[in-house]
Order: C-alpha cells, then structure tokens, then sequence
C-alpha cells in the first residue's frame, strides 16, 4: 500500500459500485483461470495475479487456477543436463523428464503462487491430478511417434475440490497426474483445466495467454464466437498456427459442461479483473 | 447503468484492488448500519444507501440496517390530524400515535429500504423487533413525565437474525418492540441499532447523521475517540447539544460488546463504503 | 387463563385423546391459512385465532398464515382523504392508494397479527412479499380498465419461508409483493395465499370466510366438493355472487399443488381447530 | 374411534386451548416416565398409556418410558418351577432368575409396550441397559447377604439415547443393564429412571404407581413437597413403609439432575396428562 | 488375551496386509449376517463370533445381525409345557407359542448377543421389527394349514437402522414383527435377513449354517453359483431336502436387491472373516 | 498380491483377531507419522509404508504423514552444481537452496508418497505448510550463525486438516512453510511433525528413523521413557549424539500436546504396524 492511492473516496466508491452487477452476475459461481506460459513471467506480474484470484474470491466467485510452466521446466532440463527429443514440436517425455516436470510443475511453481495469493490474504491450497485422485490419465496415444509419459484426463472426481471450494479457500492445480497403471504423466495444463472446469461445472474458464484474443483477418479483436463459427474461421484460414489448438482446447472444454471460455492477455494488467468485474470485457468469449 | 462509466479499465481494477484489504479486514463481520432521519431524504440517496448495501453483503461483510423515520412520521400524524404533545423536546406517545409510528416504520419505510435493497440485486429481510421476539422492550420511565409508549430495548433474542446472517439475506430492521405488557413501544433507533448491535458482537456500528462526525472546537472533525476522550469534551464544552445523546448511545453500544462505532455524514455520497472500504475512512471512529 | 376451566381432569385428557389421530394425520405438514375481512373483526376474535395458530404449531403443524385486511385500508384511505374511484367493483388503486394498502398491511395488520401470537407463546415472523424477494408480481392487465398497481402472483421462491418453517416460527405474510418493474403491487390475499400454499405443497389451504362454507340450493352447506362438481354448481346457478371467486381461487390454489381448499366461517369460534383437529370438520372442502 | 365423541366441537375445541400453556411449558422438555407394577395390569389401561406417550410426543415433549415388570417376573419364575429366596423382602437373584428377569422385561414387556405405542400411531424404540452401553451397573454390596445379580446405575452413556430422542421415536428401557464384569444384573426400575432421567437432564421424572402420591397424616394427598420436607416427614412417621425408599430414589434422582419428580396414581386414567397438559396436576411433585 | 500370541510380528504384521485389499472391497458397504440354530451353539463360538462383527465394524464395514433361535424356543417351550403341533414339518403357531418366541428372541438372545459384541468392545444396539415400525409383517397364507401367528415381511422401513448404521453401532435384530392387525407375528429368520438386507442395499448377505456349502454330486463344495444353476441343480436333484429352501431365500434376497448371497459352514471357527477379510473365501457365493 | 499367501485361513483369521484390541485402542485418533531419511530408501520399503498407512486408516485410525527428504535434496543440490556450506553440522540454507528444497520435497516426494498410498487403494492428499496457511514459520535465530532461510513453527492452524481428516483422506506433508515476512523456510522434519501431532491433538507421534529406539548402555532397546528419565540419561551419558535432538524433539512434542511419541526404526518391515496393532511394540514409547 505504499503507492498512492488512485482517485476520490467519492471517485473510489463509485468505482466499486459499477463492479457491483458483475459480481452479482458471478456470484457463487466457479471460475477456472488457467494461467501460466508468459503471463507467469515476472514477479510483478505474478502478485497482481495473486491478488486478482483474492480480490474474486472476496466478491463471492470461487476461483480454481490451473498453472502451466513450460519455461521453467525447460530451465530446469537444462540445468540438469536432461536434454529432450521433440517430434512435430511436441517434446518427448522419458521417465527423467517427467520426474523434473513434476517437481518443478508441483514443487516450485505450485507453492510459489500457494505462497503468493496467502501473501495477499488469501488462502490457497495447492494440490496436483494425483492428490485425492482428483484426476486420472491415460497415455496420449494419438501421435504418431511415442510421447512417453504425456497423458490426457480421463476421469475427473471433484470430492476434494467440493470440501474446499464455498470455504474460502482457492485451488491451485497443477497439472500432473497419474495412470491406472501407477505411472506420472504430464498432462497439457489447457486441457486438465477444460477437463477440471467441466466437470465442476465452470461458469467461465479464462485462459490467460499472451495475446488479446481471437483475431480478425484485419488483426482486430474478435470480442464474441460461437463454436460454428470458430470451425469457419479455421477453414476460411483466420484463426491459424497456434491459436488452432487453443481454440480447440475452449471447444472441447464447452463439451465438457462450461458454459464459456474467454481467450485473454494475461500480461495486460488485471486482465481477470478487466474480464470479470468491469464492463468492458477483455479478450475472447467463446460459448456454444 | 445508464452513466458514462467511470475510469479507464485499468484504473478500474486497480481501484478495485485498493479494496481488498478493507474487505478482508471486514471478512464474516456483522457491520450494523444506523440510518435515517435526513439521510433517508430523497430516492436517489436512498437508492445509492441500498447499492452500498449490497455490495457489502458481495464484498463478504453481513451488513444490518436498523432504520428511523421521525420526518415520515410526523408527516403522516399531521395528515391524520393527531397532535402530539412535547415534554423537553420528546415527544409523548399516546396509543393512536404508537399505532401510526408502527404502520410508518414496519409498513412504509421498512418495506421501501427492501424493495430499494432488492432492486438492486440483494436480498433483503424487512422485521421489526416483535418479529420472532426480537427485542422485548419496557416502558421508558426516567423522563419527568409519562412519555407514554416510548420504550428502551430489554432483552435482544438473535434467533431469527442468526438464520438470517451468513445467508446472503440483509436484515433491515424497524425500532418498534413488543413489551411483557403485550403493549406496542416505539424505541429511539439509535438504542435499538446499539442493543442489536451488542448482541451481535458487531464489529462496527455505523450511525449515519447529517454532520460529518465530532467535530473539535475549531469545527475540524476528530477521526478517532475513546470512550474517556468523550467524557472530556463533553465536561469542556466540545461536544454540546444534540451530539450529546448521540454519543452516550455511542458508548451505551460499546458497552453492550461492539467493537467500534463510527459517527458519519448519511448524505455524503457512500459514506459507508468510503468508511469501510476506502484508505481514507469518513466520520469519527470511537472505540473503547 | 381467568375463564372458569372447562370439563374435569378426565374429561380434558379424553377430549385431548380425540384430537390425536387428527394430529397426527397433519403431522409436519403445511397448512395455509387466509385469515381476513371480518373474522379480523375484534381483538376477541384475533387473539383467539392467534392461540390456534400456536396451538397447532405446537401439534406438529406447521401454520402459515396469510392476512388481508380491506376494511382497515378502507378506513385509512378515508382518514387520509384520498378517494378511489372503481371499475367493476374493483378499487383502482394508483401510486398513492397502494403506498397506503402497503402501510396498513404490512405495517399494522401484520404486527398486531405477531405480536398476538408471540402474546400466546408462539414464535411469530411477519413478512410480506417483498421479503427475501419472496412473491414477484405482475400487473394485472385482464380487466377493462387500468386497475393500477394490482398484481397477481408470478414467481414465489420459498427460501426465507423454508428457512423459517419447522423451526417454531410461524409465518405472517402481508400480500404485497414487487414487480420486475420494481413498482409495489397489491395482491388479492386469497390469491397470494393460493400462490403460496401451491409452493410450499401445503396440504391444506384454509379460506377464513363470513360464510359457513358452499350451500346448497336448499341453503345447506355442502361438506366436501370436487373441482368438477364446482363447475357444475356455478353452470346451474347453486354457486353465485361473491362465491364465484372465492370457489375460482380454491380451483386455482389446487393447480398449484395444494391438496385440499377449505371455505369456513372465521367468525366461529375456533374454527381452525374445530376443522383440523375435530371429527365434526368445518366448512367445505374441495379438492381435485 | 368406535366410542360416541365427547363434547361439542366447540368445548373440545376449548379443551384442547385449555392445554396449551401446559404443552408450552413442557416444549422440547424430556419426561421420564417410569411405568410399572400394577399400573401395567391390564391391556386397556396399557393402551390407554400408550395413546398418552404418543400424545405428548405429538405435543412437542420428549417423552421416555422406563418399564419394570416384577408380578409377570413372578408368573414366569413360578410356571418355570425356580423358586426364589427373599431377604428382608429383597428376592436373592441367581443365574437362572436373571436370565428370565431379562428375557421377560426385554422380550415381552418391552415389546408388547413398543407395539402397543406403534398401534396408537406413534414410533416406539424398545432398548434396554446393554443397548448401545446406555447403562452400566455395578453389583449392589450394601446388603447384608448377597443378592446376586441384583445392580444398580454406575456410568450412564445417552449417545444412542440423543441420536433417538428429538427425532420422533419414543425410547422404551427395560431395566437390565451389563456389568462391567461381563455378567447381566437386574436393576431396580425406579432406580434406572432415575439415573437416566438425570443423565438426560429430564424436565420431569413421573413415577406411575398404585398410590396417588405422598398422603399427610389425614391421608389427604400433598401436592408439593421439597427434599427437606421429605426427611421431616420422614421423620415424624408421615411417610412409612413401601414409601419411604420411593422417596429416597426421587431425592435420588433430583440429585441426578432432574428438575422435579412426580408420584401419582398410574391406574387413574390419563393420569400423565392431566398432571402434564391440564390445569389440575395429580400426585405429588417433589423438588429440590 | 491369556493365548499365546499367533505368529512372529512380521507375520502378524504381513498377515494384516493380506487383508487390506478385502477391506478395501468391502469399505463402506453392509453386510448382513443371518446367524442362527446349531451355529449359535456354545458360549465359545459365540464370543468368536461377537468379535468378528466388531472387527469387521472396525474394519469399515458395516455388519448387521439378523439371529435365529429355534433350539431355544423350543427348549422354552418344552420347560413351560407348551404343545406344538406341526403341519408338513411347520410349527403351528398359536399365541401362547408366539410369546414364547418374542420373549426368547427379543429378550434372551438378541440381548446375549448385544452383551457378547459389547464385551469385545464393540457397541450392539438390539432390536426386532417392531422397533421404529422397521417390519410390518403379514401372516403366511400360502400353506394348506393355518399356521396361525407365522409371519413374512411387507414392510421394511429402515429409517432406524440409517440412523444407527455409519455411526459404530452394530444392529442385532430379533424375527418379529407387527401385523398392520396389531398382532404380533414369528417371521422367519432368513426371510427376515433377506427383506433386510434388500432394503439396506447390502453388498453381502451371509447365512452361517451347519453345512459348508452348496455341494455337488460328490459332496464337493460349489464356490460360485448364479441364479440359474440353482434352478437346474434343484431340477437335477443336486439340491435336495432343507438346502431347497434356504436357496430359494437367496434367490428372495437377491430379488430383493442384495449383491451376494453367500451360504457358509458357521460352525468353522470365523467363519465369517475368512469369507470376507481373506483370499480363500468360505462356502457358495451366489448372485444373479 | 503375487506372493504366496501367509497361513492358513484359520491363522489368518486368528491373527487377525488379535489385532482388534489394539485397532479399538486407536480407533478414531491420530496418529503422526515421521518419516524420513534413510527409512524412504528404496522402493520397496516406500511401498510397503504407504501400505501401512493405508491399512491405518481403514482401521479406524487416521494418520498423518510428514516427511523429510535430505538425501533426495542433497542429491538435486549436487545435480545442480548449487554448494552447500555448513555451521556446526547444519546446512546453510541462501535463496538458490531454498527453491531446490520446496522443489524435492514438495514436488517429488510429497507427490511420490501420494502416490504410492493411492496406488494401494487409499486416497491422499499431499500438502505443505503453505497450503491454507498451515504452518507459519519464524527464521531460527538461536544458532551461532546465519543459518539463512531455515525456520520453526510459530503457528499452526488446522483448519484444512480438520476438513480432510475423518473422510477417508490421508494427508501428507512436506516441512516447508512460509514466514510472515513472505519468504520461504525449510523447518526440520521432526519439528514440523511435533508441532502439527500437537495441534491435532495426536495420540501418537512416531519417529521412523534409522535405529531400534533409544538404547541403554549395554546396546539393550529401552522400551518405555518419562520425560525425566531422558533428562536422567542425557546427564549420565547414555542418550549421546543424534539421539539427542531427537529426543529433545520429542520433549517438544510431548509439550505442544502429543500423549506418546515412539522412536523405532522405519527400516524394520512393517514398523509401524507392529508397533500399532501388534502385541509386541516396536521401538522406545515416551510420555510424560
């Protein structure tokens, strides 16, 4: 707080007040954010965001977050002298590999947003796929080389997220799980949060990315899509290279049971906040 | 919604934030809100009272309204030709003029703040304290004359309040009490707020009047006070006339275990949000 | 409890052994009781009516009650000077007139009804439509001429009222409700009781009238009645006047779910009791 | 419901008023009622008692039944040929004695006063000492020669009792109990009430025996007595013989934690409700 | 605990570990028992027994006993000189008889029982159809004779036992019952199990007998059946003689919503731990 | 399950049976469970543990497990080429160790254990004392140098574990928890597994460590310690080196609440089970 405060008391409190209708719209509500890539990169950054999750959870939303961490466990390969194969881009997972995705997925960067968001006066609980067996994999077999140990949800039980959403407390996830057969898979942290926010359920499911949103050809914001339409925009050449599995990742999760996805900037400060709380609206909203 | 929207986006959210920490500071509290008289004035502020209202209840506070309404009742004793009598500025309440103060409060003003309350998005419960035995009242016999039916709260039942709170329903609450007697009584609003208040265990009371809090001998508002400092300014001629009997309630409602009573300027666009949720606080805080 | 006491020691317990089946049959049901125009006559009467309401409370029942209230509205707005004029026997009741319905009903009716219960031990909640946004009201628009601000029931949502039933808290609703229009609207009290009744799938629905219940053409009264016998009555000019309404709300209270209607004389002493924990039954009970 | 109805509507009506402030009194209170001996004698006064328990469970009062049984010990014993040896007037009770004394109290009796309360529309739970370890005994060593498996109360655990009680079942104890040496004793019925009317912290505890109360010289019945008046008249020889340790176990039980404890006449019809739901009481009622 | 102790620690300790997978399967569910005749034999096999229920309860499964006691009926009725006559081996059974029967059954069995399991340290809850309404019976009328008080169930109401079960009680039940004629009636033990365990829902319903199993033509044990082979053993002349009927009660039970019957030697001493806890099983298991 | 069965069914059963007496003994307590160091050598023996663990819960018990991880992080540090220098035998903890701390134990062995109990039928959940705010850390200042980000418990707030424990979860924690200056601390295992045993009021505290228990001084186990003979066998020489502060931490424990703590060595198959539900014990018990 030791920054100047912005604006009037009056200024402030009217401020508040046009937030008022859109917690009212979220009210008891589960919000799934996936966060992670670019959005997670500076410390700055990453505290906003942690204050972002409590400042929801204080307007009556339950928040779930879901975190990747693809630059860090690349770091940390380097370090330990781990180096990776990739076939069509995709890294292949040995059982080396997926012990540091796991240590550095639940281990530092888990806690690391745990200890954040309790810094900011909230209280997080950070668990992984494995705890409670919140979420089964199975081995990604659809690929036309072996992935190892890179995995997909295959059933979701929500017993323990149910004791901890209502109580004020905000799920951290990461997105590690394990097989029937006992092994440690990776699993890509957009679709374990598709697969998290449809089974409880989600309101929204915002994926904070580090681009606006859904482009036009014109490379203007598309602030509203629908599933058809996102499959024309695809065929007509618009939505291209990596925003493809992204999009497909939203559709998937609409199939899961969410009722909407929103493509964001998460570098674009209070990007949630903007999203959720205001009237502007952020990025792009993707319903059925 | 039909104002131009305050604020870019950002300072929006950042305003917002600024929040987080008075609403975290007020988490699961139970704020009694004393309000009436010339804060009541006209629909527009009454309209801005229930929005503050409910942005509380969103905001994780249990907000309680114990409303008054001498204008509306004199207004409407007039209308129906009854004439009162006054003993050193009381009014003496016979039994037609008790009749009217209950079927103003309970039906008229109690009703209003609900509807107001519900329209924009809250729930609120309109009572009295007869509802569910609340307050049980006696008669108020320390006055040189018979006041008649004005009475003192003598016993506070939370019961139905406790089904109430912690349920997103927001309490609003008419002054008027059953006696053993099974007679009607009329009890000062300010009283009522603090024996409820008591019983609560509130954390905060806040009476809004049409000054902006104690004011020093140079006109200049004192921001906190101690139950002592009062005494003092009352022996030296600070506080004087009608701050008087607003005070010693002040004290009356400490006594009865809430924790700090805020006297605060009603009129003032969102007082209670400034007080409560802004940096700069509004009123003059007095505490034990 | 000055009243010599009636029949000896004996004769008190086998009279109580008589009303046990009766209890028991309406053990933890719901049972809705319009209580108005005359039977609200004098404080005789009410305070009577109130210790039936709490006796059945205390049986196992669980009472609510439902009040009208004509007369005094009548001679308020007579008090007040404010004329109405009427269309078809009904009051058109503008901005002004339904400021005072709101008053009377909710303000003096519904206080003295609770404060009479709580008088005889019962634990008495008194709420109108508005509460908990409990009843939502539309206009009523089938007449020829504009009525003003007369509504009928459109949405009931019993989350207050499930809160408090089976708790010892008996419900006193005055029928005044809101609209989406956030205007106040008057119900017609045998509708808003129907309404009510059907949401909460009382068993039994009792219409507290100045008339001993349906007659037959010979002026006796006919015990129970089916919806299409009632048909048939009003076809062949049995059922007339006033009755045509009254015998239209029952047929409406059924289709929301209610199981049994029953039209009885209030004025009779005890005449809830005589119906729901008697062989004798009182009045006319119509079900589908 | 064969016998013609007593009463008009209208007295029964009134009678049925008459109970309430009793009904009142006793809400949400727990009875103990020890029943026995000659009281238990034949089948219409056992249905007759049974109606009165559902009945006062319909009320809103808990009621418990304590049941002894010694003349259809006796039968049994006799017709199974095992002759039994007294001292001072106390049956020795072997092996062989109480394994009937059980099987008859838990088998028959208990029963048959658990189908008897079903019959009358109530929910009846027959238990006995060893169920759910509600009772343990200790062998009684304070007579001078050794009476065999004769107990008395050493630890008394509600735990089954609580999950019963307040849920509509009426829990009927036979007074057997287990030792914590593993064998069964028989324990004295009055006792047995006593100990667990206090462990419940009953309200009352109404001993139905054969006599209509403490009587004073002129043998005129006493209606209220205190413990110190008890030792006086014990003292004095008012009370001798069979009374005296009745007496001894009220103050017992009044030492145990029950409010107060009443003796009556069992025989008298519906002596339960007219000493608990009407104005005249029966017997004596002793407290502290 | 005065035996030498089984096996070194570590095989104690392996041996617990064999178990875990069975305690795992049976986690949560119910299991019924049918414990009776030849198997309720001596005191020894019957403390054995008591001590599998109250590990099995601390195991996480939840056991109910449904007990027998014909050999003791019989022995009672011999003692009091009641007669019985039989018809196609069936027991006549008049109301002298069926006294006998509820007082052996309810009183001395179900409460030796309850005292065994209470012993081990287990907490026993004894009761018999009547309690709680749980059994309504009707009288057997299928036989050429009328076999007077002779039951079967028609009824079940399980709202006490789901009180009971999951919270470390252990219901023993006794075979009687009420009519809806208010008579009581004798209702056979594997019936009884049967409607009982059906109602529950129960995993596993065991009948502990004097034989092993279900044998084939050589006398070999039959490990698993369907209830197809049983009607073509039975056709075959596989099943023969009392085995006819005590199959076609599984059959009844499975009917009747149980997952497996198990018929198994209840002499064999923990019978019922090797068919549950371990990997050899015990007896026939039969399913649909 | 591929190993030959142990014993026959009868010794199963038996040996079985001789485990309830202690299942009943720990029924429903907690139980602590420290383990650690070379005690999570291989695979195997880790395996067998979480077996254990699982077997604890389904009897009744509900365990809780910290666990240490030196080596583990040793190793990661040495990978990562990250020097350790050391203080009197204590590891100076900067920044950079810190994070490779949090990582191993948080991420790769939390997880690890979670899932092996999973993998055995059980349902974990691994936390650390960031998550929900468990255990907040004060840097430790009593040592002669800086010892950097090495911490203690300050405080403990259960209130996640409260949720988790008594359904069927098994928590796992790793010793790492945040300061309320915001850093991250490395707290001794068997500190962190005092402090949480005392919060939760834990029944039993074991130390898996590495030797039999505390020997005297002719190498002998010591069965059963006050706490002031541990103070009696510091002083005389017989408790020496690291048995020291381990039974100092156990002191500790004691104090914080625990009623026993017991050292024994976690290599030994199945310790925890012999200790537990065997008649043998294993390792030293300690009270106060």
């Amino acid at each position: 707080m030791t920054e100047p405060t912005k604006g009037t008391p009056q200024e402030q409190a009217e401020i508040l007040m046009q937030a008022l209708p859109h917690m009212l719209r979220y009210d008891d509500t589960i919000i799934v954010v996936k966060y992670g890539g670019h959005a997670m990169g500076n410390e700055e950054v990453a505290r906003r965001f942690a204050k972002d999750m409590v400042l929801l959870e204080q307007s009556g939303v339950n928040p779930v977050v879901v975190h990747g961490g693809g630059p860090q466990i690349g770091a940390m390969l380097t370090k330990l002298g781990i180096k990776s194969e990739f076939a069509s881009g995709l890294r292949i997972t040995d059982r080396a590999t997926v012990e540091v995705v796991e240590m550095v997925l639940a281990g530092s960067i888990n806690k690391q947003i745990v200890g954040f968001i309790n810094a900011e006066g909230g209280r997080a609980i950070g668990l992984c796929g494995k705890d409670g067996n919140m979420v089964q994999a199975r081995k990604v077999t659809d690929s036309d080389v072996d992935l190892g140990f890179v995995g997909e949800p295959e059933k979701v039980d929500t017993t323990v997220l149910d004791q901890v959403l209502g109580r004020e407390l905000i799920p951290v996830l990461a997105p590690v799980a394990m097989g029937a057969d006992g092994e440690t898979y990776n699993v890509n942290a957009d679709t374990f949060a598709g697969a998290i926010a449809g089974a409880l359920g989600a309101k929204r499911l915002l994926f904070l990315t580090d681009v606006p949103g859904v482009l036009d050809k014109d490379r203007n914001l598309i602030k509203e899509l629908k599933v058809d339409d996102i499959r024309r925009l695809i065929a007509d050449g618009t939505i291209t290279g990596g925003m493809i599995p992204k999009v497909e990742t939203c559709i998937y999760a609409l199939e899961q049971g969410v009722e909407g996805v929103v493509i964001l900037d998460g570098q674009a400060p209070h990007a949630v906040l903007v999203e959720l709380l205001t009237d502007h609206g952020a990025g792009t909203l993707i319903t059925r």
